[in-house]
């Protein structure tokens, strides 16, 4: 049905209101709620008793005789996430019809992968948070992080050795180095505001969007499906992930962010260049560029520029449209299900979709 | 003929000699020439197609659209290093009986791990320098260093899958984890004058040693040889790779490598705790040990303190016996090639050992 209704969804307009006068854009309220939470919660549902034994097989596998490598691991692993890459595994391998055991250590092998790439952005991008708590290289240093970050990848090998699937191995193994070029490519970018869509595209397909791809696709290879299902599942994942990483970038500058109490404005003070921003100085005039050459490039801010910024994409739609861009992308995810039979994995992993277009968490 | 000598070998005189009165350890003279060099050249001369197949391999999947990371990667992987840990997987391959093509491919993989702790490595230790020249880190900054490790390291196991035993796979990921392991056990350490010699092995050996006995254990696994003889060639490796960390630690305070030119007393800066350094902490007295906690632990450094240090091994004779415990690795690797049948590649495999032992470059 979701995905029936998906072409229409990218014009549709009434789900998402954006304020006209308000500092930021107020994503995802129907009426005030978090309608889409709900979604995401169906599916923790569905894949509940499985995304139980991947955390516990997590908390295995990070063991070490040397004692800082479950701290620091714990301290990132175990303090939260929303585990949505292991849990779009666990349900892809069961939209294919697997019943067996083996999709646990995969998806697991797949958040081992995440969070190794979590800890060595966290250094590149001398973050001091992450998730609202301080973040494992504030805590530990960026030393032990780079090092624990190298362990939990060689363990996510180990795990997927383990399995014995050359597939599985083939498409993670290729996942991993198009992450790390994506990690390159940003840093290339960085504070660049010249940066194109192209190119904030090409970053955001590799080092976000690959690894949902990966994650979906390798479910259809462990249900031994036929290739055009485990593709199928390849493109649902690398479209997720692009509306996925498009609306964290929309997410930092905004308004019901701030007002449900959550940081804004990090990518700002970095002087991370995404869509919003890419949009604001493509649309502005030359006061306005050489506002984003200050704030973002030479790092000078002031007390208000935060506000000015997420005033100047209000003022150009840049976060509307940004969420635009993501609904292009969460159709052709939508589309891409099509081939499935419908059922209850079929109609949650279309409302993820949703759910990360409208999340306002 | 040297595997049987090699129990010998261990209290045998004559080879090395150390200065009584020079500042520093002479290692490696006969006749002020370099006569373990000669060993390496032949096992290079050996291998030699298979490695400049290797180079190519390497040089072929290092590439990227992403413009930095093959202008990081070149810079440490064109700029030379011995390649030995390659040349050992090649010879190991050989001395199997092996006559395919496999073992490229997985000599590369191996030079990819490598390259990539390399890269690490220098980021962890702040070094700015990297076989004589500037390092990655130094020259790209950190950041660009740790991604382009990344990338090495997934394009490793891409390899690995493109080869596609599991076996080998298997050998290799377990390696991977057990180096960061050891580089994080060498974190936890970093500094502390207390580390034993037993913690001080055992960061030696996982962070050095299981790569050396995995580069040469997929020396059998491709030759479809029995596990014997994997076993032997991976406790080959393991004792060489102590051997060879073992000295380099040494070198680093050696008098012969001024000589040559090469910087020594990079340890000491950086205070790290080596094989030298702890025998010589345990035999001091208390000013001594007040000395090596001034320097080392709180890093409190004045222009003739490298010089103290290097005086102060050689009263305690922790250079010499730092090679000593260098030669029982060594003999044990001897041994444990006992089980193959005599031939070039047994015998250059066992000159290697001597080599690493004797090596004064």
């Amino acid at each position: 049905m979701l995905g029936a209704a998906a072409g229409g969804r990218q014009g549709g307009g009434g789900i998402h209101r954006f304020g006209e006068d308000a500092v930021g854009v107020v994503v995802s309220l129907k009426d005030g709620h978090e309608p889409s939470r709900a979604a995401f919660d169906r599916l923790s549902g569905l894949v509940g008793d499985d995304l139980k034994a991947v955390n516990q097989l997590i908390l295995q596998h990070m063991q070490s005789s040397v004692e800082m490598i479950p701290r620091l691991a714990s301290h990132i692993i175990a303090a939260g996430g929303k585990r949505l890459r292991p849990m779009l595994t666990l349900a892809a391998a069961r939209l294919c019809g697997y019943e067996g055991e083996r999709h646990v250590g995969l998806a697991a092998s797949v958040e081992f992968i995440h969070t190794a790439t979590l800890l060595h952005d966290d250094v590149v991008d001398e973050s001091v948070l992450r998730r609202g708590a301080a973040s494992a290289n504030a805590v530990f240093g960026n030393k032990a992080s780079v090092l624990v970050g190298d362990f939990l990848f060689a363990r996510a090998f180990e795990l997927m050795v383990a399995d014995g699937s050359l597939e599985v191995l083939r498409i993670l193994s290729r996942a991993s180095s198009v992450i790390a070029e994506g990690e390159v490519m940003q840093l290339a970018t960085a504070n660049d505001t010249e940066t194109t869509e192209t190119a904030y595209l090409e970053v955001i397909r590799s080092k976000t969007a690959e690894l949902f791809a990966a994650a979906c696709a390798i479910g259809a290879v462990v249900a031994a499906r036929p290739k055009a299902e485990q593709e199928a599942l390849y493109g649902y994942g690398l479209n997720l992930g692009i509306a996925f990483q498009l609306i964290d970038d929309v997410l930092d500058y905004s308004a019901s962010q701030a007002t449900l109490g959550k940081t804004i404005g990090d990518d700002f003070r970095e002087g991370k260049i995404t869509l919003p921003v890419v949009l604001a100085f493509r649309r502005g005039d030359e006061a306005e560029r050489a506002f984003w050459r200050r704030t973002l490039e030479e790092q000078e801010q002031a007390e208000d520029d935060l506000e000015r910024a997420i005033a100047l994409m209000e003022t150009h739609g840049a976060l509307k449209d940004s969420v635009g861009r993501a609904r292009h992308y969460g159709a052709i995810a939508h589309d891409a299900l099509g081939i499935f039979r419908g059922g209850t994995f079929k109609d949650s992993l279309n409302d993820i979709v949703d759910f990360c277009i409208e999340r306002a968490f």
